[in-house]
């Protein structure tokens, strides 16, 4: 991943140092597994621990002859040792040290991603919390539907977020395994109790079964939730983004003191932080393909997947990660203009009411498409004198139609009272109690 | 999807009668719901579940005009209801019902496919335990590695499809939530305790939140693990493929008395079906993109979604259902040819016991990098003789190279022992036993 | 593809009856260059020519048994016509058969997509040049940014969709190859001659070496064509549904008088062609990436590639011609709407002309640095105005301003004239003279 | 792009050094041509010259605050012009200078990796002329089929790198614009006239119409083309691996004196160059399923394609570089081993002449059914023998059956006749024939 897009956490867990280091904490433990098996001596294994070691530069050194990697670091490995070493890798083969180190990575990589992901989540939850009595239009196709709240919008994606943190959490279970099977999976050279002992030092569950490595499925549906969760993300940039337009302008990313927006246009705040996400939401879903195709490898495994994990492992997960960074950031700062939203919902004379008059209609007994009908005709009008920029009223309309008239008549405040906002919040807070989050912040 | 990968059972769960069934299961258990509550009197609710119905063509008919097919599908219900019809769909939006009934669908068709997935489960169970003992060659990146079990080859498979199982009850469960919360999701016209009956009859959990729809990540989710479970199908049929090689021939797909491989070559037997199953399963990668891309719709929502949905939900399903119909009848009935597994692990001359001679020689107290050189060198002039097609002899050359000679000398059989296959299935037995499976079927 | 989106044309060109068709034609062709060559005497080809024929029900039956298509076919051919059936299918295989055949047909489809292409083409550049002279909100990161004119906005799809047909002629081009070279391509039962006659015959070029099939690049090149040419059309898809936005309204898809938009809210008119494109656009995508995985074949093919073509190559060239003739249905009946147009260019109180600004300031000398500070200083005053629903006026705060004072002096009308959104449109008579399409459609 | 798989040439394209000297080439060629047309004094144009540079750091610095990458670079040169650099993007838009620089970017990269791809062409001829008289099994679907010439292999790869060379060229012509029309692509502050001048300078063509950007669809053009490139190698490197299978060893990757397969397996050669080939085509699949999501932006643009293009552009062009270069190196040094291509010619008894036997039959008068039944009899026989590792004979057997029995009478060598390899590879030369790169080549 470039630069930009690197987070430091993901840095570190995909730079060739930690790699090594995994590597090295899984043939420590095989060593000490072995050890306790009494297949290591005790002195040789006290050996092994204390000189232990290696340096990216000269396992770069080494693999420019071998063309192998893991020979390389374990050469390196071993000549840090001495005599002892020669115990380093024996009966193992290097996609047990590889895929273990591996499993342990992109754990890691997952606590990180969930944690960032939580911290979105509290972030939304508050934003969904501090706006969830107020009223705003809800839009289907982009055309005005019915009011809705502006934090139930939010709470929305407090719900989708906590479905991708259940998502990331289920398939890091399902990458927390270890293999130390041998070259084709069979334990011909390290029983399964190695395996077993390594497991347990590592905090890893054998792999019940094994070829050469690691089936590649898990690693597709780890990917895959990481772009299940992008397109979330996605989602919500999308949201910030339409509420962010000129015409609407209900909503504003944070923008810098010292920010520009255009070089040519001084008067410009673009979304460009929610913008960014959704181009990193494409790349993920590009990873997830490529991840799909690693899984149907030949016989015992063939190495193709290899060079693609190699790009997609960081690069997914600093997208990712990077991502819930900024719309994290996008969200503690973001900008609510609720003028604007009021001028929004009135903006079409009552039309955002449409479906309570309709019915209102059919419970006092009128047939469903006669009052469609009637709604519609009015509607329709309201909806032209609007766009001609006239002020228009569903209203008055409805008050003058005979069809309709019988609203404007019996209690509780006639059709005025069907034009009210509130109506149409009245269960907002029944939703919210459904999500703990809000008791657990001290919202109430 | 076309005929010839349509199955009987995906046909009916994506017809339009059964999803218009669907329809009016959910209309009925909102309107039991309601009267429950007390909103439609008794007598009209045994009128509208007496009368309520639909046909397909009427429907079609009145959609022509209205362009809609919820309200057509309402209107033809209704007329064949009378008066009391104007209850159905009273205050409810047409996705509360087309999302509610797609849960169903797709949680059907979940069903049916994990059904015929347990089916192929067993399959391979079966197949995985006949040969458990049967030594063959493994094989990583083509290349012969270490002596396997043919069994053991399977049981990785079993494994796998056993993970593809809990991924699609797992996305089962996802999925099944209905939402009868109104046009933007907030209840207004229909209060949350209306939806909670209707989830209860319908045996699904209520969205804790909805905009107009049901959000699409959860139906993405499903999508993906059909992905992952045909990358799944993929590798197996991958595996077939490979063995029925002219060269390899070691299994070979069930091929039918009249059945014809070539119109030009009358002598050839192809592995037809896993071909296809490889074609079928860059299908649901393809469906799986779209799916991602579903997600991030606008506002409460955009119908974006649904021409998608419209064909790569059934698509999607019956090709997974399709390949896994294939792939069982391809494991029911695979001609295994043990003469031939023989052949090919003694192909190179011994060379495919390399890494436990390697081993032999570390722990006879040869450095690691000595102990490679020795064997590598007299591995390469193996090689060399065996593609030559001359006779060659791992076995006779270490004994004639003085470093290693001394693994002629000692016990326990000496350089002969290390290049017994049985060897390297020791640990096979233990591996099966990890998996239940085996004792359902009695096999032990 | 689904019944709803299959197209007349579509439906034809892929039909089983319409495939047999096309290998009837190979096959005849074959046989008349054979006769020519001497190879089949004169009578018989006299009596293949009469009475070849075949049913697709027969073929059915037959394939029933073989488990082959080909052979069915060729069996059913060669029983209607008798002993001298015997030529037909004489020392070629199946693949020269298939894939010439499919080079025809998907050379067909393409002509059907090209022709409504630019049926298309032509529709937008009567859109384009009706508002070449409106002028509209340009908008950036959709915010506005400087005026444009409505009509050069649609001029931008005229000239992206003329850049689709050409490629899509182009892969026109790389597909019309024809294959009669035998099982692996040598020709060794059928010469060269023979296929060079075939495809003269067939209008064809042979292609230069063929394994046993014509080899998927270029498929996947007239698929991948198909996708960029469906996000072409997402991308005009996409324009339309911000237009019709409740807040923009600038134009709305054609709406039907009896149509209705929502079944709960009768005021709705939404874009749902547009929407229902973009979804498609999503499928045209997951076909290509098929299609691309289609490409790799082993050796002189393996036939994984067949199962995804039978579903990919009708649905994308059937979506694809769908998805024209809909955008074709909204761009004929579009309804703009001026008055919110100009409404919509006045929002911002003069904003949209800040670039201009800008550059006035910096060409009578003023440091970029300054002009930019001085200008983002007043337009973010007048956003906050405008954000708040007050009147604001740019022009105002700019005059009361001393740094940008001095544009309120000086001739041409001073900082009136840089508020003038005719400016703007300068040059845009210019860039329509580009296209020829406008002189040839008598618009000038 | 990770270190590993990104060239030098890449490097260097992509770095953030080159893209600023295309921003200065581009700022550079306007304040040139407003200078001829008298919009910038000669001696302000001759001190923007002279003195226009930028530093990498300084603008990062600058950026830091302002969070708009031009804004920056603009500051940076402007500061280092001094007071003449006013007149530096005065009047043209982000986008003008940004897209019209990546056209030239994209352009560089294309000839990169045609250059490279055209050393690769040449490998492969030279690799085809060299055994183009080799006959070799022919396989579909894995399986045995006709002999074909092992060369003719190879030609099936020139001849599909050499389309691949043509799609590049095409996408190069199809980038290979300009634009510098203004924020919104109305030339308002900059006439058509300047762009003229700026793409005269530049050798690129001026972008018919533009909005603030160049339309993605072009883009999306090139990435698709370098995929549909990268599943051609990809092609050509699972022929590779197929071929060096321990069980077909026809040839071999080139491997160093010091490499080492396996840290397990001493004896191991594995075709880790292409099987690294096929996983990054993946890689390049998901990168044109981003790109073709990037096309569908909003209004005169959006910027969500930019963070996509930062990571996709330079990863695609790196991986598919990076790919001709592993791909050349392994045709040049291909070890072919001819031996084993005779072997596995041999390896069915005759059966791969089966088709041809056929084709004898009928053109002696045989029903082409009845023909196909004593072919295939006799040919599944000789198949089960052949699995049973017996020695088996095809023309033995037909010797044998009364059916067949008239093909052992007759002239020209009868039986024999028709299982000499030779009459396989008759029309080679003619194939060959069709390329004239092997008369540039000398090769004759």
């Amino acid at each position: 991943m470039i630069e930009k897009y690197t987070t430091e956490a993901m840095r570190k867990i995909w730079a060739d140092e930690n790699r090594f280091r995994k590597w090295l904490d899984v043939e420590l433990a095989v060593c000490r597994a072995r050890a306790a098996e009494g297949e290591i001596p005790a002195d040789d294994l006290a050996l092994i621990e204390s000189r232990a070691s290696f340096r990216v530069e000269r396992i770069a050194e080494i693999e420019e002859e071998t063309q192998h990697d893991v020979i390389a670091f374990v050469n390196n490995v071993q000549e840090n040792i001495g005599p002892s070493g020669r115990y380093v890798h024996l009966g193992i083969t290097s996609s047990d040290v590889i895929d273990t180190a591996a499993s342990m990575q992109i754990s890691d990589a997952l606590d990180v991603i969930v944690g960032a992901a939580e911290g979105l989540y509290e972030s939304l939850a508050r934003l969904a919390w501090k706006y969830r009595r107020t009223p705003c239009a809800g839009r289907s196709h982009g055309i005005h539907a019915e009011p809705t709240s502006f934090g139930l919008k939010f709470l929305g994606f407090v719900s989708e977020i906590g479905r991708d943190i259940e998502r990331l959490r289920s398939v890091r279970e399902e990458i927390r395994v270890c293999k130390i099977s041998g070259a084709v999976g069979t334990y011909a050279n390290c029983p399964p109790r190695i395996e077993a002992r390594v497991a347990a030092e590592l905090n890893l569950k054998p792999d019940p079964v094994s070829s050469q490595i690691i089936q590649r499925d898990r690693h597709a549906s780890v990917i895959a939730a990481l772009a299940i969760y992008g397109a979330g993300l996605e989602r919500l940039a999308t949201e910030i983004r339409h509420l962010q337009r000129t015409e609407v302008l209900e909503a504003m990313e944070p923008f810098g003191k010292k920010q520009k927006g255009s070089s040519a246009m001084p008067h410009k705040k673009n979304p460009i932080l929610s913008e960014r996400v959704c181009g990193l939401a494409r790349l993920l879903r590009g990873y997830a393909a490529a991840a799909l195709e690693n899984v149907a490898l030949w016989h015992e495994r063939d190495i193709s997947h290899s060079s693609a994990e190699r790009v997609i492992w960081p690069d997914a997960f600093s997208a990712a990660h990077y991502m819930t960074g900024i719309m994290k950031r996008v969200t503690d700062g973001l900008v609510v203009n609720e003028r604007m939203i009021e001028r929004n919902l009135e903006l079409t004379g009552g039309l955002i009411a449409s479906g309570r008059i309709l019915s209102a209609l059919i419970e006092r007994g009128m047939a469903r498409d006669d009052a469609y009908a009637a709604v519609q005709e009015n509607a329709m009008k309201c909806w032209d004198a609007a766009q001609r920029g006239e002020s228009a009223s569903l209203r008055g309309l409805l008050e003058a139609d005979p069809r309709t008239a019988l609203l404007a008549r019996g209690g509780e405040g006639g059709l005025g009272e069907l034009f009210r906002f509130d109506f149409f919040l009245a269960h907002v807070g029944e939703i919210f109690a459904r999500f703990p989050i809000f008791e657990k912040l001290g919202l109430k």
